[in-house]
């Protein structure tokens, strides 16, 4: 038997996700997004968001949100920095530079966290005007290694981009899991103050498909429909995602399934952690990364199928991926804790 | 009570499609469409194109997958010849200028088709290195006004195609209404031996969402994945829409709805037609576009929520759209024949 | 002997220019356009239109001008009106569209004007969100034909893009020509006050090559040298371009060239006209129509090399376009009067 | 009196090619380069390059000509690799991002040079899909630091080049230098046999303006004008730099310009080396870089306006560039060791 950690999108909906959109099928609704699940779910977003003069919109997909977000926001002379391994400066096939803007990557750490003094020494460089402006910060968080930041970090970094007129932009595609990450001192209404746009990720948490926009800043809001149509973000049977939203921001469901993947990865790190497997870095979400040697994994691949990360400094030693999510039980934890190879 | 026939995707997914997908809920599938279900829907769609070496994949929307099309096939200094009221050159936002090329938009009659005429009229102004390079053919098939191409009119496109060096691209939203209307003489067969990439729409004719493209011309296979990710056409669980196609491909399901929704709407064309209601033209497929008296038309929208599609020529009077699909029932048909306003 | 009236840019600069540029050649100058030559010349523009709060900027083509000005102002969901003979629309190469916008052709006369009523005919259309946003109107004047707006017409069409909160953008390659025609009432000022920006042709009045760009909206100041930069617009040794310009802005050298080349053009016009000939129209400034029979455009053709424009209306019959410069000689329109193929 | 080695574009032209332009001023020549002087300097040019089967057109700038080249010869979903310091990476406002390309940075030491070493690094990690492709490795030669490649480090990227499918682009902006630079062992039929493309720049090396780029992939011929046109490549009076490069190549001039601005530099850079001064590395060409102490800095500056580098390694220094161009006198040479700042 094969444990499934490779990805947090292996799985389809939540049971309550599925059943809802099942029950819009006959229903008959506008299309477009201009119904009345989109309209409520909208709406308690804005509400969990204590953001009423935000606009919420929802797409299908994480790159797709993404790059519109970037195409819609910045000028054409304008860049966007992001850690070095951000996603949309590795894993979206260059999205971002196609429509015109350039990535402007910077160092970051094991946690995949985008630093203020990173942005801060980098700033001046583009004083020059032969170069790009940077017009937007773009961070993910939870980070691609699961790194999540403190409300500390946000607010200064929403400092450094007001003083340089820049956007702040995040990256929810885990952010439920950032958002419950033990220590997590970071709120939805947060974000919302701080950030001018934001996302948070339904297909990693639950939800068949689908990504919340958080417009924040009101400046955003004119004709954000026709970048989205023209960009191919706009479902023609939008009301699918508002069901799904509507279901997983009932009742804190939401949350509810981010605690779950993180304490499954959690309770996996630490399982492993006792076993003496070393890690990346002691990630708090639901994404952790042990570091195994090379001769171990084929047999941790035939196990448990999973995404190699790169080399890991010690020569012979390779980085992994196990990535928990809201369908994984604790007896395949267990197992795998058992299962997993010693160091 | 309302009547339904503002548009073909106010529904959902035909049952048999979505009892489908429901039952990969908890399968653990790979992400990206390299799944079990997208492999065995594309080679059901190629055994039904009789197209061995064409390669198909699938989009979720429709203006998605015609603008990466566009943008994977054309070279910088190209453009794409369709009708003035082809969907790329009205309601897709400029979605294919987007990507950098030019629409070339050609008049057309009132079924919307481009006739072998325009084209071979507009070809030699091209000629001017100054211009943009004629690189593609754009057709519909349903056309935006429910018009069908024959078989011979594709054949004589598809060679005026090949003798000018242009691809040709058949957007097939509802392609299965195209190929099931009366009358009509074109096959999938057909298509993949005469195009180089054409749509097998799910969206408007059983599915919740789901293009399939077939790039039938193997020079187009290469690297596909990479710009179909770019431009945000790659479902993260991908199999959601692999599964609906094998429901619907099962059987000849598709080509059942599809025939289904023509023979609903063109009972209510006839019964409309007898009450003396004048039309735009006779169009032979689920959409259909009867002309009313601007003082009727508050009173048929309470009735009958639809699209105003335009002035009609007679002073006074608005051209409409109505829509069947395949949810829609004999007794709403006749319903609204009585009802609806007598001219 | 042959004739030149092929087109304005057959001959380098007017002798008084190309000895402004030559005096610069080892001066050592700042590059990149921050010179004193850019500096005076702009100035003097300035001056001209009595616009101290404009910026004027030096490119040295007119695609390259029209494609970045159409890249600065517009949001990536907006396209831009011209008239379907507009140079953007036509003889650019898809330029505009290469940088994401749609061209919006609207359908002009022979004098190549856009008329108010084709603009406010269309822009309801465009209250539809699946559809671009109009965000500009360009303008060329002179037209592509040689037509000359009125100040009644820019007024109003300005008014209308201020109501819709569109651009007003004039392209300007033939503006001297354009001002300068018997009968204008248009003047730079009233050009600065009107347009949002609007270019001053240098490459067919008298230069080497090279346009200004005044943006008379302060508010496109920010970052233009950036864009400008982007899209290929800087000429490295900028001073080449603002000296020409300090010389064609000196002592109303510029209205001189254009008023030359119009009357030189008025000649020819009238000269044919009292031999019979037909003209597409009665085009007031440097650029006209005569209208040939098929069978006398060879002999006409070894006589002066000529543009062929297109078909006339009447068959066997084709419109050709002469064009007069400021090197055009009276005794040169003598002689081609003389030797034009009587009607 | 201030000496100039701010840049290589602060004169005009060497008074031979200036000349050769003046004499062209009423010939009456075709536009668009479709005239003699182009013909002629093309064919001079193939012949320098042994390459009778190239093509080769003119820009006016070289970001333009990079920025068009990258257009042409990748697809949509493929990115470039360069240096970091790469031109097209920093000094080009983004560029190549604004044509929708991904601009893949690599490592470089002080000299500016991609290495075979990091590209065969960088190529596996674009295995993955989910990435852009490499399409093209772009080369400046001499680079931003005025470093030079040998024959056996062309030949080695070329071959990887052709492994990999990839376009091998050189960026000649400095070509003349390179080539004559002390110890140099490449020619420019080594250029046109181991490049897709490479342009030979004339601004920077006697022209008012102008860069040939050499089409030496008969692959990339078809078509090419049109998008030069549309990326606003084209001169409209284009025989102006034609002349100029006939004027150029002619009798060597070319490389003597080039062959003198380098000995001035390297005069200058050894007899600073006499003086102590450090140097960022040993530039063989007309560029050098030598460290001063923060303190001197404003001296120098007034003594002979420069371009600051960046930081210096050592604390409290500061890298500063000196160039010599083709208008450079060994007394102001010798003026300038003499007045530097000793270290």
């Amino acid at each position: 038997m094969a444990y499934h950690f490779r990805n947090d999108y292996s799985f389809g909906a939540h049971p309550k996700v599925l059943k809802a959109l099942c029950q819009t099928n006959l229903e008959g609704n506008p299309g477009y997004g201009a119904d009345s699940h989109c309209a409520a779910a909208a709406g308690m977003l804005k509400e969990l968001c204590r953001a009423p003069d935000a606009a919420v919109t929802f797409f299908i997909g994480g790159t797709s949100v993404n790059f519109t977000a970037v195409a819609a926001l910045l000028r054409p002379w304008e860049g966007v920095f992001c850690a070095g391994c951000g996603h949309i400066n590795t894993h979206e096939a260059g999205a971002v530079e196609a429509t015109g803007h350039k990535v402007l990557a910077l160092p970051a750490g094991p946690d995949g966290k985008l630093s203020l003094e990173e942005l801060a020494r980098a700033l001046p460089l583009y004083g020059d005007v032969h170069l790009v402006r940077p017009g937007m910060v773009y961070l993910s968080d939870a980070t691609e290694t699961g790194g999540v930041y403190t409300l500390a970090e946000l607010e200064s970094i929403a400092r450094l981009c007001r003083e340089h007129r820049m956007y702040l932009f995040v990256d929810g595609a885990r952010l439920g899991c950032a958002l419950t990450a033990r220590g997590s001192d970071v709120t939805l209404p947060d974000l919302a103050r701080l950030c001018d746009a934001f996302t948070v990720g339904g297909t990693k948490n639950g939800a068949l498909m689908g990504e919340a926009l958080v417009l924040a800043n009101p400046a955003l809001h004119e004709d954000f429909f026709r970048i989205q149509k023209q960009r191919g973000g706009v479902l023609a049977k939008g009301w699918l995602i508002g069901a799904q939203f509507e279901a997983l921001l009932s009742g804190g469901l939401y949350f509810d399934l981010a605690r779950h993947a993180n304490e499954m990865a959690q309770r996996l790190q630490e399982g492993l952690v006792r076993k003496g497997v070393p890690f990346l870095f002691p990630s708090p979400t639901n994404q952790i990364f042990p570091i195994v040697r090379d001769e171990d994994l084929p047999g941790l691949q035939a196990l448990c199928p999973l995404e190699v990360w790169g080399p890991a400094e010690e020569p012979g030693h390779t980085i992994v991926r196990l990535v928990a999510c809201f369908a994984t039980a604790p007896e395949e934890v267990d197992g795998l804790i058992s299962a997993f190879p010693a160091p």
